[in-house]
């Protein structure tokens, strides 16, 4: 049930029955308010969307708010699937990245790693972000942080991540223009096309890797791109993301070829969902690709074929596709021996109750 | 659904929910190329077996071959049981011990234990094994060997390995004509008899048990007599298998005489599966009762009677029995909460696919 795209499945065989701590990378843009540009959450409460994803993971409850964040299609949140799994076969724990949140999650008991990062602007104004301060303190934490279990999943959530992912990586200089996902099936290109093309222009004066970053990026992938770098191939991680997550591994990629050092990524993985994998308006296999060292990528041949629920089928049409680590979550849980059933059905249960 | 066949069921009892190391101990012996002697894998690649088998439990696919190990009837490998049971409730990791193989399993991040041993040859021959210098491997290896979780279960994947066992319980003395098990239903008395007799005529004028054991036994018997006996207790083990597993007792018990030690077993188990603890054939209760120590036994009752895949039910009508750890992976299986319709569901998945 697990396909690889990239590589060998030795490596996520490897962490087969082994118990994960789920991360979950949290922040805010100034981009997700551009009117339109994103469906992950509720309009006009958009910037809640990660706060209330971590304490639904976390807790069961949505406490910053009444109502767990739908998209106006009604498309629930994939953070469904990633407190499913965590119910049916429990990670070793949940620890929050606070990298920039406008409303701290309401949560006691689990970690919540703060850093003193404030939320990114708009990147067509400018994200305004010291994106060498921030990629440090990534670096920082990665060289510190301790994990009490076999292995990190790191997932996230960013209202209009995609968006920023792609600037990101066409500022970076990659040929990436069609290769990036949204959380839209009809992804909204006007709006996308010219946020990216303001946040182009205003980097057209900009040499300094961490200028372009710190103008078009975002908190997320800056922060995880030093988080990843400093634990240097320490612990065994699986990023769990489409791509946004790819776009983490294309700055690491720059800052690399910036640095001049060799990176070490035998420990390291992606591992996304199927809709993600399958999606004909993105090309997650060939941004992978453009990396100059290898890494091994797979998702999770898990589809809600097995559901009617109406919310749930709009997956399967391409409505919603990955986000709060759903295709690193869907991993674990066929890693601990789940079913597709069993996995179908306690993600129903929510939307029941 | 484990059944006792010696002791209590407080040993098995106290690993369940427990996670457990899959050891698989791989090994070629020369005697396999015997014509007609196993039907242990595919006529001519019959060596390739044990590395083949070690490919699919890590990984789920066969790297050596294009197919996966079949016998000429068609009757698939244990290690689909080996590695169904994985899936549905995995190990804590799976490791593997070269002890003489032809070709290395083409697997990353598996922990693979080498000791520069080499392939033995044909009993009929004489093996040509250093017995000593392998046991001290094995009780070295055993002094050392760090454990990560609960407990061991120790299989082992080499093909002829009951004609080598048997030649081995007869060069010591045993009274075990007729107790030993065999791969074939009907087991081809003549070439195996021969094959043994042979074996038994060149050490006519041997009395040093490791000379012995030198020219009849093989790499995995020899072995793991001396791995159990550097474990000295210090884990809990179950050595998962037949009449071979049997043997590797029978010579502890030999060693122990000739050394003149006491062997404390309270932490060693062996387990099998239904196929040979009821087999017309062979003894194992019989084989383990020659032992001056004590052994929990078990067997479990699990058989394809759920199936109607006739390949499947070649092993009911006593055409495989055992191998690649198949009863301690169905202890393990069980021990954790699958169901007989759970484990036939997943191994005629395989089949399928």
């Amino acid at each position: 049930m697990i396909k690889t795209i990239i590589g060998k499945p030795d490596f996520v065989e490897s962490l087969r029955g082994r118990k994960a701590t789920f991360m979950l990378a949290l922040s805010n843009t100034g981009t997700a308010n551009i009117e339109g540009i994103t469906q992950a959450g509720i309009p006009g409460m958009i910037h809640l969307t990660p706060t209330l994803d971590s304490e639904f993971v976390c807790t069961g409850e949505v406490r910053s708010l009444d109502n767990i964040a739908e998209t106006p299609k009604g498309v629930p949140t994939p953070a469904l699937i990633t407190r499913g799994v965590h119910l049916l076969s429990p990670y070793y724990a949940i620890e929050l990245l606070d990298l920039g949140l406008e409303v701290v999650p309401k949560v006691s008991y689990f970690k919540q790693h703060t850093f003193n990062i404030t939320p990114s602007s708009s990147i067509d104004k400018g994200a305004g972000i010291d994106a060498e301060a921030l990629f440090q303190k990534g670096v920082t934490f990665g060289q510190s942080y301790e994990c009490h279990s076999d292995y990190v999943i790191l997932g996230e959530s960013v209202p209009s991540g995609t968006t920023t992912a792609t600037a990101t990586a066409l500022a970076l200089g990659y040929d990436a223009k069609e290769l990036f996902s949204s959380s839209f099936k009809n992804v909204p290109h006007s709006i996308r096309e010219k946020t990216i093309e303001s946040a182009l222009e205003n980097i057209s004066d900009k040499n300094d890797l961490f200028d372009v970053l710190g103008s078009v990026s975002d908190n997320m992938l800056i922060f995880n791109a030093g988080f990843i770098l400093g634990l240097n191939n320490r612990l065994k991680v699986v990023l769990a993301g489409g791509t946004q997550m790819a776009c983490v591994l294309l700055i690491i990629n720059r800052i690399a070829e910036y640095m001049g050092g060799n990176i070490e990524t035998s420990n390291l993985a992606l591992c996304t969902t199927k809709w993600v994998a399958q999606d004909e308006y993105s090309d997650i296999k060939a941004l992978l690709e453009m990396l100059s060292f290898p890494i091994h990528t797979y998702y999770v041949d898990f589809d809600f074929s097995l559901s009617r629920h109406p919310a749930l089928k709009l997956y399967d049409e391409g409505e919603a596709k990955e986000g709060v680590g759903a295709g690193g979550a869907l991993m674990y849980g066929v890693l601990n021996g789940l079913s597709k059933e069993e996995i179908t059905r306690q993600v129903e249960y929510f939307l029941q109750s």
